[in-house]
């Protein structure tokens, strides 16, 4: 492991149906391959199907975990961050990442998409929100159509 | 002051229009008139603006601030909560109210937007931001065409 | 209420004895008497006393919760801000204050020691920790005898 | 890597003398030969030395900051987690660990050492704060007289 691993997050729901399983699990496995370490929120859902695919190409996981406790992380979360701070962790999930992967989702991830967006970390999207400003359509999250257009993208615009 | 009274926060941009700067002052004013605490992050734009409108009727303003510094509050919060913690600052501004009007803003606001539907609390939005997930439009943030209007609406749909 | 309130930090266990109790109510009540905010972490024991002494002597009270519901602050809290942060709200309650009263208390009172010291905030202690560094006293924490003195104490003391 | 490395947090000053770093330096260096992941506060001093002794022996650093750029983290960081939360992150950094070492050490260390002990993270200590509680010592922190007793500790105490 060297400092010059990109981090890359992928957000999303703490429960999914199999479609979005099966697309976090390929960007997880996608990630691994390319050499990046998978950043997340460490919980169920888009986040588990992520880091199992990761796990499976044998790549890094991190997880930041919203409670007290790493008994709370899914099984393939190699480090796991405890915060002890909720919904606040949402805030380092992105941050820590130089670029991020959202795949579905509910508020929780709305918040980690403007948090990133905030943040100047590019956002790629995978079947998730979009969003509009005054009556404005706001691109700024960019659409891929695959987990591995979304991989792809994130390496290519991941910031310093 | 009671423990029964109301708190309403106003979120949006920390710069703005003027456009904005009036419908967020009359937010303020008429928040205050009706007996509600005003709940902010404390900064400018905005946040400012319905501070102002809150202190010309008479009303208590509560601002939560991102830095380390009391002096960063804009002239009419008059109670300061230092936090320190950044944009993480976010979630404590929507979990502190009853009810959130959204004013314009950009992705700060929309974190908090994010924030407060995630935790149940009802979003009142004046030419915010509007959203889409899957495809298909989130109607969560409620729409008011007025101030009046929006702060009708986070009074009555306030939660306990 | 205007923004030259001054406003102090009471700190102590969520649960505490009798004789503590007496101190925190006597240092809430002196407070009040002297124009200033009480700022607390919102729960039951030191800070219960010293919201309830405040609010018998017509003071304000704010109390910074770790949890997710203001339904958890004690009676006496007129004003509660909502975290969902944990005990990372400790950090928040003493950087929101001009200055700390800390009273008997445990380890979470320790690290709302640490964070005022750290922040230049300055401290005084009624029957609370004392610190030694590499072996030499630390007298950082400034003593009082009495809730009176130690109210002194800290309106002579808070910074701006 | 495997989810059954033990964490073990190094806390300490930001900046410390060259016998703080020596110690630090060779609790890295052992932490590492003992398979154990390094977590800590990312920066300078005490953090930096623990991080370079534990890249000397192939050990992984993880560096949770306070601020928004992976660029404080120092060199030997291995995995930067940026917060944006100030030092709130303090928590994070104690809590994701299994067992605690403080080096030395301000009021920083001092509010880590209570955070750690509130969640009843051993902590062990190496020439750093001493306690007492209402006149009567408080022996939480557990002396170590050297490195290698330092880790040998951290690793027979830590927690699951």
């Amino acid at each position: 492991m060297t400092n010059q691993q990109r981090i890359v997050a992928v957000i999303g729901g703490g429960q999914c149906n199999q479609e979005e399983a099966e697309l976090a699990e390929e960007v997880g496995r996608e990630l691994a391959r390319r050499g990046a370490i998978l950043m997340c929120g460490g919980l169920g859902g888009v986040m588990e199907a992520a880091c199992r695919g990761a796990n499976s190409e044998g790549g890094t996981t991190i997880g930041i975990l919203p409670g007290e406790s790493r008994q709370a992380a899914n099984p393939y979360v190699q480090i796991p961050i405890v915060t002890g701070m909720g919904y606040a962790r949402n805030v380092a999930v992105v941050k820590s990442a130089q670029a991020v992967i959202a795949i579905a989702g509910s508020y929780g991830t709305l918040t980690e998409i403007g948090h990133a967006l905030q943040s100047g970390i590019p956002v790629i999207g995978l079947n998730t929100w979009s969003l509009s400003r005054k009556g404005q359509p706001d691109n700024s999250i960019i659409p891929a159509q695959s987990p591995a257009e979304a991989v792809d993208k994130a390496l290519s615009l991941a910031i310093d």
